[in-house]
């Protein structure tokens, strides 16, 4: 009777190192972002998980806020900018806006991000780009445009941050709408009064209603 | 001669100590949040600081989460609403949510708590309530007021979110201005024909701008 075949097993869960680049570097940090959150996003863990010291991550990367931006700029990789030869300038630019908050969301991590970091790597320039082009399509130009593309990137980063934030504190919508129930109506009579409507989430609605605002209200500041 | 009076110095910085309370932990807590940023806001630092266990805390705040909420109130204490018997609606609405920005900005991780806590303390209902009014004065009222009020209170809190992150990793804006410079025309021509637009501070009037936006299209949104 033959011997059974050994198995010779990892103690590391690659099986082979691969060799570090910057490519590796980015990945091994947006793996540890979305397992711990912001505080995986240090030069010491993301060195670790590689198995070398930070002095070696160095080489790839200046520092942790360059490396930030390459992550967000990985994730955001997996947004689709709609065919500009379908549909109008508006549905195109509200359908590139909504799949940037589907990246946002779906990538734990990533919506902090968008707000904390410069964002230069060539997918952030891309959609940036992109929505300048839409704007430029439905007439928008100059400042209004310059102005105009932040705030309506501000919007999808800081809705997916808040959301994100809420879930991953435990302190989802009902927990709001918990408190509105008890609202002094005496001192606060126009809030308890839109309790409903404050606390109605209507999520993809809402988030579109806010884009068709800051939309109409930029097509109306155009002077 | 009589002997010179003896002082008993405490080792601890306060002369006595304070008998714990909630507000004393919402203090303490502020002054962590400032010194530290948000991760000096955790109960068992709290507790530390207040020479005390997480454990008495307890008897006070139900969690870190509701204590967050606490702490942001507490800040917004600062805040300064504008006296309605003078100037119009639209003047008042923009004082106030410049007011709301001031405290965000000067305030190191207030700005982050705006985002990510529940607000639902007297200042903070206080504060959506006299907007509403404002709104309510302008003609704006039942869901466009209640989601109109959220766009204009997530406004300001993403603008002092991004901008304190930015200042606290050390990217200020001159790190977009440089890397602007260098983009590569032919492949963002838009973007590249904006830079100057796009990394205009104007910080004031850049704010007021969004604010303009944002209200005229509430206005033009209303049905």
């Amino acid at each position: 009777m033959d011997k059974p075949t050994r198995t010779i097993i990892s103690r590391r869960s690659r099986p082979a190192k691969e060799p570090l680049s910057k490519e590796l570097i980015i990945k091994t940090a947006l793996e540890l972002l979305k397992s711990e959150g912001p505080s995986g996003l240090s030069m010491r863990k993301i060195a670790k998980a590689l198995d070398t010291g930070p002095s070696s991550l160095y080489v790839y990367v200046t520092n942790l806020q360059e490396l930030s931006a390459y992550v967000l700029d990985h994730g955001l990789g997996k947004m689709a900018l709609p065919d500009v030869q379908e549909g109008s300038w508006k549905t195109n630019l509200f359908d590139a806006l909504n799949s940037y908050l589907m990246v946002l969301y779906e990538t734990p991590g990533i919506a902090e991000l968008a707000l904390t970091t410069i964002p230069v790597g060539p997918h952030s320039l891309a959609l940036t780009e992109y929505i300048l082009e839409r704007l430029h399509e439905g007439g928008i130009r100059s400042t209004s445009a310059a102005w105009g593309v932040d705030l309506l990137l501000l919007y999808p980063a800081s809705v997916a941050f808040e959301q994100a934030s809420r879930n991953q504190k435990g302190s989802p919508l009902h927990a709001l709408t918990a408190s509105y129930q008890t609202l002094d109506a005496s001192r606060y009579p126009l809030l308890a009064g839109l309790k409903d409507e404050m606390t109605s989430s209507g999520g993809k609605e809402r988030f579109h209603w806010g884009l068709e605002v800051i939309l109409q209200g930029i097509l109306n500041k155009q002077d």
